[in-house]
């Protein structure tokens, strides 16, 4: 069983280019926050509003990233990502980084979130009415 | 007669919304200059490529913004942008940004870029071929 | 009688740097709003905070650029902005950027600023004591 | 023995600021790579200059930051960065970013870049007399 995994699209921009002609390092990072948010309520059915209304918000506790291949101006890039597992406050999500033209690999890594109450800032333990949302989207793994 | 509007699509990323909680000002620029990059080949035919090749570069000489309405986190954006007259090495383009939901103004204003030969860096006049290509999007305005 | 002048420093980071290998045009909106926002605590004594608490908020509602030289990674640059006139809502700013090596103009505009309640989001009328306190930093244009 | 630690200052500017008024993820990584250009020329006596001319660059391969606390709008920002070992291609970079009032750390974390050939953009060793140049800042570690 592994959750399933969703994909968004993301245009590189002239502004995330950088003086080595491809797309900057941290950039990355934005285009897979871009992709968790779009994908919370379109594919989760949980959007950031719901999270906040409850008092609710994540923070990045963490991430890594391997870049393996450039992206370059006039791409159209596929930011896959999945839940890996939850832990107290925390949820694993990993994620992938794709060319569009070849589903070719150009960086991999993870980000954990951390859930925190608005109120106090401070990390809390992930409601079990939000991870049996996600529950939903566990599934056989393909082999 | 005027030059014909395209328009191009830009989903707002968390990188861009600023403290205010909206898209931040300096991006509205970015989302104008992805637009007439995204628009030079798919709609004028003349990819950065061919410019270079020809030893021929853009750049931005001056540029005016007015901020109508804030665009938040989760919109889909509309840049549209249309070629207003050349002069010398000079090309002025006007732009609307326009918030796809209501297709309301957000922003409104122009660019002026100079066509530069890449080799001295410096201003040189706009050759005949490239007005020629831009001249084929010339058409009766509408009433 | 004119506004003081006043200067802030941005150090060029890799991440303003486009594929044209010098500073990304819309990035030099970006140090100006910096450059104002440090001002307004250290020269004007009137920080944000201030601003905020009285349930006021500054928005961006044009301004006008002209670029005039490249700024390259590894630079200096100043940034040096006066206050040219309030009308209404409207507080009229101009500046120039400068690169420190040589002093010479990099970029030259303004920008007009609009007073808003944070509460209605609304413009409203710049209060007599906010141009009181800028009055103070009138004097004697030098020839 | 250790090699010895640098520091960068780097102002937060109101770009890097986002929806949760602090400065966004995806920016700590920028303020580490400003270090690393800033200290290349002015710690290590070696400018991205003298890399370029030998037909060496860097490429960043992976990086990994652990976000501790927060930093907010007219913050002084304090960036150590350390080499860590060398191994073939690889140069393991360790940085911390501290707030600079009270030198407490709000990120911690690492980055391995790797030499390429700028003519053939594949990974070589790094040359002796680069590591030769670095290896005069090691130094016995303090206790």
């Amino acid at each position: 069983m592994a959750y399933r995994k969703f994909d968004s699209e993301v245009a590189v921009r002239p502004d995330d280019i950088d003086m080595n002609n491809h797309v900057h390092t941290s950039r990355y990072l934005d285009y897979v926050l871009y992709a968790r948010f779009d994908q919370m309520n379109r594919c989760y059915g949980m959007s950031m509003e719901k999270f906040t209304e409850n008092g609710w918000g994540w923070f990045v506790k963490s991430c890594q990233i391997e870049f393996k291949r450039q992206l370059l101006m006039g791409e159209m890039v596929v930011v896959r990502t999945w839940l890996d597992s939850f832990e107290g406050s925390d949820a694993l999500v990993r994620f992938q980084i794709l060319r569009k033209t070849t589903m070719k690999i150009a960086a991999e890594g993870s980000i954990v979130n951390t859930m925190i109450s608005t109120a106090s800032g401070r990390a809390i333990p992930i409601p079990a009415s939000v991870i049996a949302q996600y529950t939903q989207f566990r599934e056989q793994e393909s082999p």
